[in-house]
């Protein structure tokens, strides 16, 4: 194999890349109260004029991690099911949240102290969900669940229960949430519960079976 | 009107909630950097002394106020619907989260630096869930939902949008939210998702209306 040409700012890409996984390793080892530029620099390998000059400060480093993770090529699953499709992305979700050291976990907890983290985190948020629109999309598609579902809507329902369970009510891990999670999302979506016009009130208490 | 009878302790239990009323004052205004048994005991206005020999440190001073909110005589309302039922406890969710200040948010964030409020808020949780499953059982006995459902699991499902989209996403406020994950919730408990058995997978899917 040739040797890759090294493109123009191929080092300059590369101290990016080695300054952000320092932060994110300072980050999940030692907690945001340990993080400062002269850690991370150190950590990199890389100058702390360096660093200093193109991050300024720990918020515009939080702020390029996050960038660069909502950069990444990711795609949502694509099983052939929406069920299986949501429980994909829940299982994703709840192990990166789980993982020892969690990076996820780590930056939610920091987007309580700093502003460009909590920036950054909705901003990469909103792009992730944004991205698995197209899940929603190709169920409709399948005749799965009506075509006026709001695909958002949708979304944040079956993936808040992972979010709510292990980072604001931290209850032991539950193996079974992403697909539970899952299917009673896609129950509740088959019976148009996420219709862009749903009524707010279902019909009259039928009997369950 | 009679003056009330001092009650045994009276000192005591008046003290204590002038100090966990400071506590939760300081934290919603100045934040938990600037926490401290001095700027508490200054606040309530009683002396640092008596607050070092009842809470020990700031830790102490937290977990309590956690604990004092949770003793509160709260309960769930009872509308007869569980769909009106959930839409009120989300809104108070929502009202809670959205106050200015927000003792809750406040709290939720001060859990990502402090074990004690970690602990507390879970402990906490778990109580007001097991107080709220009242709403699930009335449900059932009116015939609304299966026997089987599960309580947790439904609750979970109707207030995790809430928290999420507030604590998490950090996106605007949204007035229908509460009403709209209450209704969606309760489509997918008529359907059977919460049955302590229910399936992984609904069944084949069926058209879109």
């Amino acid at each position: 194999m040739r040797e890759p040409t090294p493109r123009p700012g191929g080092r300059t890409a590369r101290n990016r890349e080695q300054v952000l996984a320092a932060v994110s390793a300072e980050l999940a080892e030692n907690g945001y109260d340990a993080l400062t530029i002269d850690t991370v620099a150190a950590r990199a390998g890389v100058h702390r004029t360096t660093v200093y000059r193109r991050w300024r400060n720990v918020g515009g480093l939080l702020a390029d991690v996050i960038a660069a993770a909502g950069d990444l090529d990711w795609q949502p699953r694509d099983t052939g099911s929406l069920t299986d499709d949501l429980t994909a992305l829940n299982e994703e979700i709840q192990e990166s949240l789980l993982a020892q050291p969690s990076i996820a976990a780590a930056l939610i907890a920091v987007s309580f102290r700093s502003s460009e983290a909590a920036d950054g985190l909705a901003r990469m948020w909103a792009a992730r969900y944004a991205q698995c629109e197209i899940v929603v999309e190709r169920a409709v598609r399948r005749g799965e669940i009506p075509a006026d579902t709001d695909p958002r809507a949708l979304l944040i329902a079956a993936t808040a229960p992972i979010y709510h369970c292990l980072m604001l009510l931290r209850t032991p891990p539950d193996p079974g949430l992403p697909a539970r999670a899952a299917a009673s999302t896609v129950t509740a979506a088959r019976a148009g519960a996420f219709r862009a016009g749903a009524p707010l009130h279902p019909g009259s208490p039928s009997p369950p079976q």
